[in-house]
């Protein structure tokens, strides 16, 4: 099926940013996707605009009742020149897992896929070619009907916005300090934790305010029924290296299905590293951290990709790791995950889409 | 202190709604409150304009990570013809307690309850008088910084709409028939539920869908933990009489402190009525009413004011209550407080702000 978008140039293209000053997510590209839904008659009118405000009656829903979810996926130049996407069929996929649990309309996976790269080949040249740089790409969508009524809308619009970045961290690959969060909860079970919407970032925020003021880079969550198991860090997810086997939180429900994970999960195997999906609780890595046998620690993600951490403080008490420096697994991940990102490896898992 | 706020009149007045047509939060009112945060400069520009959309750049965080607060009251046309809010500072200090969860700026209370005072002023006329139609009032924050990363806002606008409203619930009322959720979770300890965020209304959308399609006007939630403590209704807080004493959860920190709640709680006790705040677990409630004590429930709420409970399904099993029929304390409660709101009964509590 071949999908044609109204495309709309913009007639004042922006200055593209110098390469030390791209940070995160501040700085947008010319163009964006917009596509309606209303209710009856289904998704609508996909279109490329200039990059603009979007316009919104003050009683939309997305202001009052939070009605909202998102992916964060990305677009490298690679060392070959192509324009090259990482799984992001499993974003899309992933964005509708969201809507369900939101009650919002399920979105054409292919349609959006076909409009992520129209939009990406119009702003091609923003596609930062530095090392370690990318194209931030965040589909999301919103609920817009004006009515106060606590009931799923009856309008929405999906919208793909793109920002040239730098690193997530201010510390690149270099380890990160994470918080263990003790009194606040992100999430729990039967509630929105697996899902990618902003009612988890909102409540996250009181612990990383408190986190960041110590000096620490993100908070590690842990579950909201005991909270003694972990979930994962703000942005990423989190593994552990204890005594030769990797391990990471299983998919509970609580916790996003990130596409990192699952895609170093698959290296991990591949290498024959000894891998476990499971129940961890903070107890247990506290305690290998006793005796010596917490190895590694490091957090996968989109936006992170791969971040060591260098030290975890917990109940007041300060556990370095792998003193404070990346560890082998960690460096393998890395290596191999920006590798077949930028094309210096060969993709043996099939997980880049070319963008021609 | 006095504060005095630009006001621009709208050109073209909307007409207004006849009573039967007035629903909930569908129409508004020709104007709104503005007002502006930018960080290092604080809350700014308090002005009143006509009633209108608002612009926003897509990558607002608003539409991504769910900062946003909110709050619900209603300004009510007296017996007396005269203009009467009921405990607006309460609804304005819970605004800036969710704030501080949210990690928003604190807003100056007095300034927005004379900001609303000057609004409903301006747009009496839209104010409705037949019997229980009142005009509801949103003051609402939202996070506008144009940013992807995941921390509070360095923006914000807080923004007050109002809606001429009749009942909340097409039982207007009568019974109202609850499902009470054992899968999904709407809030807990350690979240944002006492807060009142977009969040913990777009987690509770899904298990309201299914509530509907079985014919059930709300979902009753249970806590996160154990799936057993009865908390709150999706937009009321809940209470029971069993064998002659008023029951209803305690604050936990999971559900939203009400303002009725602690209204009704005072008017119960000025009649002598037994209340007791405390844990209730979802098999207490279901044994009372197997032992024919369970003899009461009603829900309150801005919007659902005090509003019966004829059933509660739980796990496939329906259990009427009191026959269906609004019960004595229900409807004394009923009586007590509309009486208060209308300006039928002396206000012996001085809950009421007349608007002069
Ligand atoms: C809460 C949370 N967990 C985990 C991740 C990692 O997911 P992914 O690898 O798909 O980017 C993200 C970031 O996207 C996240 O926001
Ligand atoms: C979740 C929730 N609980 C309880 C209430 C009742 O609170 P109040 O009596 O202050 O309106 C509301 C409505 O405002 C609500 O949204």
């Amino acid at each position: 099926m071949t999908y044609t978008f109204k495309i709309e140039h913009t007639r004042i293209p922006k200055q593209k940013p110098a390469t030390d000053q791209l940070g995160f997510g501040k700085i947008f590209t010319d163009h964006m996707f917009i596509l309606d839904y209303t209710e009856g008659q289904g998704w609508h009118d996909g279109r490329i605009v200039p990059y603009q405000p979007i316009l919104l009656d003050p009683s939309a829903m997305v202001f009052h009742y939070g009605q909202t979810v998102f992916e964060g996926m990305k677009a490298y130049i690679t060392v070959n020149g192509e324009v090259s996407l990482f799984r992001p069929e499993r974003n899309f996929a992933r964005l509708n897992a969201s809507n369900a649990r939101l009650c919002i309309p399920t979105i054409d996976e292919e349609l959006a896929l076909e409009a992520l790269k129209q939009l990406v080949k119009l702003d091609r040249d923003w596609i930062p070619t530095a090392e370690n740089t990318s194209l931030y790409i965040r589909p999301f969508i919103i609920a817009t009907e004006p009515y106060l009524g606590v009931s799923p809308s009856k309008k929405y619009q999906f919208i793909i916005i793109m920002s040239p970045v730098g690193s997530y961290y201010a510390e690149g690959i270099n380890p990160v300090k994470i918080l263990v969060e003790k009194q606040y909860v992100r999430a729990v079970a039967g509630g929105t934790g697996e899902a990618k919407t902003g009612g988890n970032y909102a409540s996250s925020l009181k612990a990383q305010e408190v986190a960041a003021k110590e000096g620490y880079a993100q908070t590690l969550w842990l579950d909201g029924r005991e909270n003694e198991y972990v979930e994962e860090v703000g942005s990423m997810n989190i593994f552990f290296k204890i005594n030769g086997t990797v391990v990471t939180p299983a998919l509970n429900g609580s916790i996003l299905p990130g596409i990192t994970r699952d895609s170093m999960l698959q290296v991990l195997r591949k290498h024959n590293i000894p891998v476990q999906e499971r129940r961890i609780s903070i107890t247990e890595i506290i305690e290998a951290h006793k005796q010596g046998t917490l190895e590694e620690s490091f957090g996968t993600g989109t936006a992170a990709v791969i971040s060591p951490i260098g030290q975890l403080k917990f109940e007041g008490t300060e556990y370095v790791i792998n003193n404070g420096e990346i560890g082998e697994v960690a460096q393998l991940l890395y290596d191999t995950l920006t590798g077949i990102q930028y094309g210096k490896l060969e993709d043996v898992y099939s997980w880049t889409v070319i963008v021609k």
